[in-house]
């Protein structure tokens, strides 16, 4: 497999639009595969994701403001209901049908707004990624946050592919010794919806976020578990428990272990929305733990955001550049074989995401 | 009619270069449909527009300074009068008459600083528009701004030729509500040069700035009067009268009153310089009332300014997609059709505008 | 010969990378040419260049850290040495031998790192540009700087090959009165690798960073000495004596004395990294006076990067449009042409630059 680092898209797919909390503030204005869409709460309840662009004189809908469910252009006063439709314009009886701005298929399930940008008769929703982390919030007390990170969005999921980079990205935060991530024992498995990849670094010294979490005094055995759900998402479950106590065979001890969701919307071509909720899964009774871990993870994320721009702007200079593959980028090649199996895939269904558009 | 959102160019037309009071604090450096120009008075008062950009090393003359009317270069020290012409090159004693810069026509008439950037043989002052308020500083005390909007200059026609946008726009100053608005009484004329548009609001709440500026205290009887004069012009007369004391056939009793000139002089494609002069017709001897109807006027406008924005983004990502028509788009559809008039006239006129550039 | 503004590359040259002491502060990114480069100090203390961009991924290097003058990618941890070869990979023990980055030829000679961007077999320590003012601390106690002009290189050489443009931009510091400028003496002349352009103003005023250096009480002659070395490179010695007591004949008489070399590092077409140090020949055992000289000559340069980045923006419109030469071009001219001869003689042997590149 020739390698390069920017992918397509992926149309035909379920992607987080927005954290359900966000919409709860207003409209939310939000490019995601070069679409400028607006988000909103309709009259039921149901949360509508519409082009943010209103069709009588190409206003951002998102100036607008929210009635009762129904999103009036703050331009000229055009009123839209949840699936696109107008249904009224001001000083004017009849309204002709072909009066619409286009809406995108929104699914909200388990505190996550899901979105469709492809081929709505594909839109099946038994497709959603299951997270059941986000429906036990007494054993997941959790937080969530996004922010825009301009890459591709592949190079989320190589950066989650490969942790090693936890040793000279996050020193000071969950790194942990070089030596240890260059020692830790690492699978990889095919998955049917991408791979799975587990890391173990047995007898290893915690990482200062750990340190502050659970307050481990020595060595520890520490876990790692990501699957990659193609095409943007990563479930991350990892914890440590003091080493030598059997956390290979249990891993429900007291010691530390956390949750993820990671989730790359893209934006476009070279941007995409990071979206991540992390779950406190070791003092869950305890709401200053939860808002301590966020606390120490977002900066995390940040620091990811630094050297994923910087990657983006010298793979910019000349994208379709060979890169030179190592060892730990088994995960990460793995990962990239079952996007482009989805791309392939809908690539040969030629002709989908064209029609419909028209 | 295809209606599209951008429109070219007029060349042969003449547009407001500057207030003149802009070119009394000193050198004006302003673009003018992509020509980057320099605004100066000349040694007998006369006001000079030379491109902005030195025959010698192509610095820009606006970084030099102004000496007894005439201009000189801040690099090597060249000096140009206000028609283009070198008269002066540190060391050299003999010009050569090929060293000048392009000058552009300018008339300075009724406080307004007029430009013609098309062929300079077809600059007809007696077409210039006729200003009068700015005659009358007595009966009409007025007050002017300029800024850069970023979007088509037609965007601003648009805007003014649809007046339900008060409605959701200016809700703050000179909206009053969408009721009002949608049962208006309307009509549209084609005019020699564009188009006349008016608009009456009987017996509608007042709304805050016409509060603010006559103490309105029931219901009024509104009228406007916006007359387009193509390609860049409008012309705004509006006032109200306390509702059924018969404003349509008097409108001259005590009431509120004011009259601004609006002017779109494109900056690029993309990009307008938006001038406007507003003057007070109501309490013409309070120079606090002027202040404050012109305190009222800029963040109104500011306001289209950001609507005008974000419709343009939205516009640029497909400039030639359909855009839906309304009932209330009847003044602006009939402003463009004088539009395009004049840019089928011009261009019809094969040459002109590439032959004036020799 | 028609004159153009801007310049393409010449690649076979040698140019300043940068100033040691901005090494000695921790990795310096540059780009230079179009490539992104990271400097540092090896093991051994030389100065490498390398490609900043990690062949693993393509994160930056200068994200990294310098361990034992080792260069460690921040991203997995792969450690480079000085010649661009990838010697540890974390987690993996054979090195496959086209894991490296490109590197690029360094000198380091009188404190200034010089770097070479052509074809390596061509980079021949000899044709280094000797600057002895560097060796001699107690002759020539000196200062530097570098800053980003966003002009083409050639821009500087313009600037620097017509001294009249003192008189207008550098009024507040080393100008003079433009009468002194426009009769003073020029002389021209061609040498083996560019030009020599001397300047004397017999019985001048003395500006007022003269007065400030020496006390000038009254008229100055005044010589500036002017060498262009192509393609980057100039030069300069001048300084000035009390008119009439000999300057032309003996320059090392009390007065002011100072010389500079000056650099334009091409960073892409339209910017350069403007190198200068600037030594002090009049007070050589008082700090302050250097520091003076430094603090006068620092704002002047700045002067230069408006005016140059004005006239760039200017002729980045139309970069062919045709200048008009004045009679105070000639060293200009002059320059020009010996730099248009390097390019003509690395383009002819065809292929050279492509092939390096392979």
């Amino acid at each position: 497999m020739r390698e390069t680092a920017n992918e397509p898209f992926v149309y035909n797919a379920w992607y987080i639009a927005a954290w359900p909390e966000e919409i709860e503030k207003g409209l939310v204005s939000r490019t995601i595969m070069n679409e400028p869409l607006v988000l909103f709460r309709g009259p039921d309840g149901k949360v509508a994701a519409l082009e943010d662009r209103c069709c009588h004189r190409g206003a951002p809908l998102s100036h607008g403001t929210l009635t009762d469910g129904r999103l009036q252009c703050g331009y000229h006063g055009l009123v839209f209901d949840g699936a696109g439709k107008c249904v009224e314009i001001p000083g004017q009886t009849s309204i002709p049908p072909h009066t619409r701005v286009r809406s995108y298929p929104i699914v909200e399930r388990q505190q996550i707004v899901w979105i469709w940008m492809g081929d709505p008769s594909k839109a099946d929703e038994s497709k959603i990624l299951d997270y059941p982390v986000h429906d036990q919030p007494e054993k997941w007390p959790h937080k969530k946050a996004t922010f825009v990170i301009k890459a591709n969005y592949m190079m989320m999921i190589d950066n989650l592919m490969d942790l090693s980079h936890l040793a000279y990205v996050h020193r000071k935060t969950i790194g942990g010794s070089p030596e240890a991530h260059a020692t830790a024992e690492n699978s990889v498995e095919e998955t049917e919806t991408g791979c799975l990849y587990q890391r173990w670094m047995m007898n290893s010294p915690a990482p200062p976020t750990y340190v502050k979490a659970v307050g481990f005094k020595g060595r520890i055995d520490r876990w790692h578990r990501f699957e990659y759900v193609a095409p943007s998402t990563v479930i991350q479950n990892n914890g440590a428990i003091d080493a030598g106590k059997g956390a290979r065979e249990n891993q429900n001890q007291p010691g530390l272990q956390f949750e993820l969701i990671h989730h790359a919307t893209p934006e476009t071509e070279t941007s995409f929305h990071y979206f991540f909720s992390v779950a406190n899964g070791y003092r869950q009774d305890d709401p200053a733990a939860t808002e301590q871990l966020f606390n120490e993870t977002y900066p995390t994320f940040l620091e990811d955001k630094v050297i994923m721009e910087g990657q983006q702007a010298r793979i910019d200079r000349d994208p379709h550049r060979d890169l030179i593959p190592i060892m730990g980028d088994k995960a990460l090649f793995t990962a990239r074989r079952a996007l482009k199996k989805m791309i392939d895939a809908e690539r040969s269904s030629f002709g989908t995401v064209a029609a419909h558009r028209a």
